[in-house]
């Protein structure tokens, strides 16, 4: 008999619903509103509303379903216990108690970070294929991570492992992070990062660029120059290489994971941003772990369910 | 029937071994010298008939000994593959199997580097105690670490984990570290790194202070100066505090461990270099992270052969 697994990756707006055989084969992928209003309240039992009108949908029974994963955007410690998620409403709770009280039937529920999850769907099916142990880094509005050593995602003692968007990368930085802090890599190095960033040093010299020509330049435009030369774009990648390499190389001087992932908008250049990473990354690394390398995530707003169903899978 | 573990942790001058109870207790510890000549080949027969001469003495069966735990200066991998040891001689063959050769009476045989070894060791019996997981810094000549999760070492793929001294905190030194790289924490926050910035710091000014008419002071002396006062000691120290907290702050974005522990000649300062370093770490460290608290090693030289005797008793 066919054995399935559900994962449900929540987002602020929306939930990531994904059917899985039992051997990691993705059958059915869809999406729902998450409803945030009266504290997160509908959330859980919308998920719980969608999986059993799937099984309906697919004539699965409740026997057939290995279990549930679910990734949440915010922390969750060892034991499922989420530490209040701002963007849904939710304060202090055991995720997985909830879902045994909506879907009794189907015991077998654990959860994660999104991020972590993430960085376990990467390692399972996507730019970490093969490996066993990955730093992932998502380069987006802002700067997340996802640590997962021999394939278990490490969460931390506060559900702060994996916040490398937060490293102080540049102590003397004035300007202050979103988090209250200054010089953290996301200044930098996240999309909207790497564009203040550029525009600092446009401001500090004359050098022609074409970025100068563009009103609201984006970091996709920054990439797209570098990628034909403009020196200007290309000085700006080095120092968001910079900034990006030193981060990893402290990553490898404290867990030496087998590869990098990297993901977000960001991401989408390719060679250009592993590239200049990888540059300085090889700079900074301990001789041990220079030769580790970095691989553009493959699974998009997928890696997601991907993850949640690694987690039930294990 | 009473059951025994031994320890034996592997050192370039001194094997140190210990016989522990099976509850972790220790019962007799003791040394013997480390003989590197002929490629280190003398090193582990060495090491077999110790623990053969003390189970005669103690009148102890093998069926009686859980396992043998070994801990190693140089890189050991997950499978217990030594990957050199410059200080031994040692090239690359597999621990484990070379035991149980020569004690094939005893199969269960463990393995790891020395610095997580420790670790492990002061997370169970140690500064450590009561948590799942920790970092040591070990601050000696050097500056090593251990990184230990869920009560698990953590090598790392080339066995670069914990390698905390080689954190590039200073990316504009020009003065090399002894790695070859330039900016090294170890530079700042080793015994002997100490040293060195406070004499470039005292060359750059002209402050007053004790250590100016102590010829070839040491951390020792700062510290000491640190705690009665003295104006620049306690510059240097402040110093110190900022480069090892930032350290400190990176790893906890990575891994977020339970609790720090601090080890090393100069541990010995206790709460002046504890202190130094929390006031910084929780300037950088991401604020979820920000109480995660550093104990002081407690076990000293036989940190090693407790984690040895752990490794095998989990």
């Amino acid at each position: 008999m066919q054995n399935y697994v559900f994962g449900a990756d929540i987002g602020g707006t929306s939930v990531k619903l994904g059917l899985f055989y039992s051997d990691g084969e993705l059958l059915e992928k869809w999406e729902i509103p998450t409803r945030t209003v009266n504290g997160g309240v509908h959330v859980l039992p919308d998920v719980a509303q969608a999986i059993m009108t799937a099984m309906e949908r697919h004539g699965i029974s409740a026997s057939q379903v290995v279990g549930i994963g679910i990734g949440v955007p915010g922390p969750v410690d060892d034991s499922f216990t989420v530490n209040k998620c701002v963007n849904l409403g939710w304060g202090v709770f055991n995720i997985k108690e909830r879902m045994n009280e909506l879907l009794p039937e189907i015991p077998h529920v654990a959860a994660g970070n999104d991020a972590n999850v993430a960085a376990l769907g990467e390692l399972w099916r996507g730019g970490g294929r093969g490996s066993q142990s990955a730093v992932m880094i998502t380069l987006g509005t802002g700067v997340g991570g996802g640590v997962v050593l021999d394939g278990k995602i490490v969460a931390g003692r506060n559900g702060g492992a994996g916040e490398i968007g937060h490293m102080t990368v540049e102590p003397g930085e004035t300007v202050p992070c979103s988090c209250g802090k200054c010089g953290c890599l996301e200044q930098y190095t996240s999309a909207r990062g790497v564009v203040r960033m550029a525009k600092v040093m446009l401001s500090q010299c004359d050098t022609p660029s074409k970025l100068r020509r563009i009103e609201d330049f984006t970091s996709k435009h920054i990439c797209e120059l570098a990628a034909v030369g403009d020196h200007m774009a290309l000085k700006i990648i080095d120092r968001f290489g910079d900034y990006l390499g030193r981060a990893m190389s402290y990553i490898s001087c404290t867990v030496d994971p087998d590869v990098f992932i990297i993901g977000g908008g960001m991401s989408k250049a390719g060679n250009i941003v592993t590239d200049a990473a990888l540059k300085y990354y090889r700079k900074y690394a301990f001789h041990v772990s220079k030769e580790t390398g970095a691989a553009i995530a493959m699974l998009g707003n997928d890696a997601g369910i991907y993850g949640c169903a690694r987690m039930v899978l294990k």
